[in-house]
């Protein structure tokens, strides 16, 4: 399922964290990595160029559901390729429509053959199948491409999880004979990541596990988590899942999480993270720093001329002040968002980056102690 | 008023244009220049490091009343000044404020002490006179501060033209008065330009220019344009004026205007600019381009790939396509708005920077004309 190669480096001795490098056709990737998530062909209100200089990303991520809807496949498929559309040079991660199918179209029904939705955008009706997911993500040209799954809510009916775990492999084997059945699109590898699902129950996330391990798939991923359930159970179930896949494969836990989360689960054997909680909550004002949790629009930074963060290498971070950024914010400039969106997002590739250090350094546990207290204060 | 210096260079042998230097405590202007923008202490959706290295802007504008407003004086005061609050290094002109009091502010009262207004964010009350807006302006910090000037809506009523010129000559004594009576506030010099106005009538106009060339300060300013009346008016009284005020000192026409508009003016002895069009057009789809003017939204660039403008020298109009542009703008994307704010700025900067070049290799006008035909064809 591609020609993507993980090279793990490190293990910790005090934790299950590890360090590692994949390599895409696009270049490599060091691990623990986060990826910006790029939605609509953008990740919101950043350059590429400074997500390359400021963020120091590696790989972001595309929804296929917002591509597939616009600018749509034809107009991807004639630029050759979503690195090339949006001028974007380095790997880039597709999800399968999956999880925007559910929390954002309107009326959906699914069935064994997959899910039929209407747009949010025009109300217009689609059909997502495991075969036409494996198409579509081939046109848009992502180095990694995602297994469709059901994203179903978070709820505590077992019956419910179960049923849908076992579609969701059905679904995984269609998926990977499409993919094989199809070719690279664009001159460079493609790969495939098959999705562990099973809600909170134990029993099936290591049936899951299993069954998707079984696959042999050049990566793995956990999806289902983040969804609404306590940490305790998100770092469990991750516990338990890491346990049962396979230690030469990168493991990416799927839209998690906070600062601390990503730390928690660093430490439990994850390589691969995605969230839009940086960019959300930048955009609303809350800021994740090296010296903790700020809500700029607070009174308190009016007149704080100090840098927005000194603690990272970032030089947007460094340049602008907590008093200009609250103004921004106030004043609705929307160069504010831009500024509040690249500060975190440098701050997670801050954390991920410094967290891959301390593996390799043989602190990373004593590093992580300390790092949770003071990241999660408010200031 | 000021030690700002203005080296004139080249003087046009077929037309009034010219080339000059100014050179202020941040740094040298090369003219003739076009200023972006910074309503609010932003270049809206622009970064200042793409205004330095994309735009190439050589200085900014900013506007005392929002500035005022929003974050307020004390904030300002406290940053060190406008340069300091929003990282920008070079020179920085402010306007009077008296502008936006007449266009964006709830009821206003106009007297000869000056104008009593309405916040438009909290309907709270001020008064601006000739004495406190010179306070303002020193406390903002701009390199280059404007008289405080009455600004009518366009009307062809001579009466009140004439009225309202005179009270602006009366409050630009004022204004030297207490610019003369204040220090420079942040170690750096400041200056004051005085503004001709007269609305579309030559007698008043002449009358004006020479009343304001008496003042002998260190730049010349021309108000009241640009304002609703035909394009022959605004060349006729911008030439009147070119010609009544000094030949050794930078003029700079207030808020114009489109490309065109600026090469005819530059035609007739400008050497500033300044308008809110490349921003807010940009935000509204509307390119301009070494190639002419396109409407970015239409449906004829969903697949066009070649680069928003390849005829300047501007990262982001060489890196990014058209087709990439529109898709952004169709979903509403916010970098779309940075990218088309950027590229439009940029053309603007190119355009004045080309001005130059033409004047300086005795050209310019065979340029100018064959460049008028090209920029206002519609793509």
């Amino acid at each position: 399922m591609g020609s993507l190669e993980f090279e793990l480096q490190k293990t910790d001795a005090d934790s299950k964290a590890r360090t590692g490098r994949i390599t895409t056709d696009h270049g490599e990737i060091l691990t623990p990595i986060f990826m910006p998530v790029g939605t609509a062909g953008s990740v919101k209100a950043v350059s590429t160029q400074q997500l390359k200089e400021d963020v120091k990303a590696q790989i972001i991520l595309g929804n296929t559901y917002h591509l597939y809807l616009r600018p749509g496949l034809e107009v991807l498929q004639n630029a050759g390729g979503l690195h090339s559309f949006m001028g974007w040079e380095s790997p880039i991660l597709t999800d399968s429509g999956g999880y925007q199918v559910f929390s954002l179209s309107g009326t959906r029904k699914i069935t064994e053959e997959g899910v039929v939705f209407q747009s949010h955008i025009d109300g217009s009706r689609h059909l997502f199948t495991p075969e036409n997911v494996m198409d579509i993500q081939r046109i848009i040209g992502g180095d990694i491409m995602m297994a469709f799954d059901e994203c179903p809510p978070f709820s505590r009916d077992y019956e419910y999880a179960e049923k849908s775990m076992e579609m969701t492999h059905r679904w995984l084997d269609r998926c990977i004979k499409q993919f094989e059945g199809t070719q690279d699109k664009y001159g460079y590898s493609q790969n495939l990541f098959p999705i562990v699902q099973g809600s909170v129950f134990a029993d099936l996330r290591k049936k899951s596990c299993e069954y998707i391990s079984s696959k042999n798939a050049v990566g793995n991923a956990i999806g289902g988590l983040s969804v609404g359930e306590p940490d305790e159970e998100l770092y469990e179930m991750t516990a338990l899942c890491c346990e049962h896949l396979p230690q030469n494969k990168p493991r990416y836990l799927m839209g998690v999480g906070t600062p601390w989360n990503i730390l928690e689960c660093i430490s439990l054997g994850i390589d691969m993270f995605d969230c839009v909680m940086p960019t959300r909550n930048g955009r609303n004002a809350m800021l994740f720093t090296s010296k903790g949790v700020i809500n700029i629009d607070n009174k308190k930074w009016e007149k704080d001329f100090s840098p927005i963060d000194d603690g990272i290498d970032c030089a947007i971070s460094n340049h602008y002040s907590k008093a200009y950024l609250r103004h921004l914010m106030k004043s609705k400039e929307i160069f504010g968002l831009t500024i509040a969106s690249v500060h975190n997002l440098a701050f997670y590739l801050y954390l991920v980056t410094q967290a891959r250090q301390h593996i390799l350094a043989g602190d990373f546990v004593s590093w992580k102690k300390e790092t949770m207290e003071i990241i999660q204060r408010r200031l």
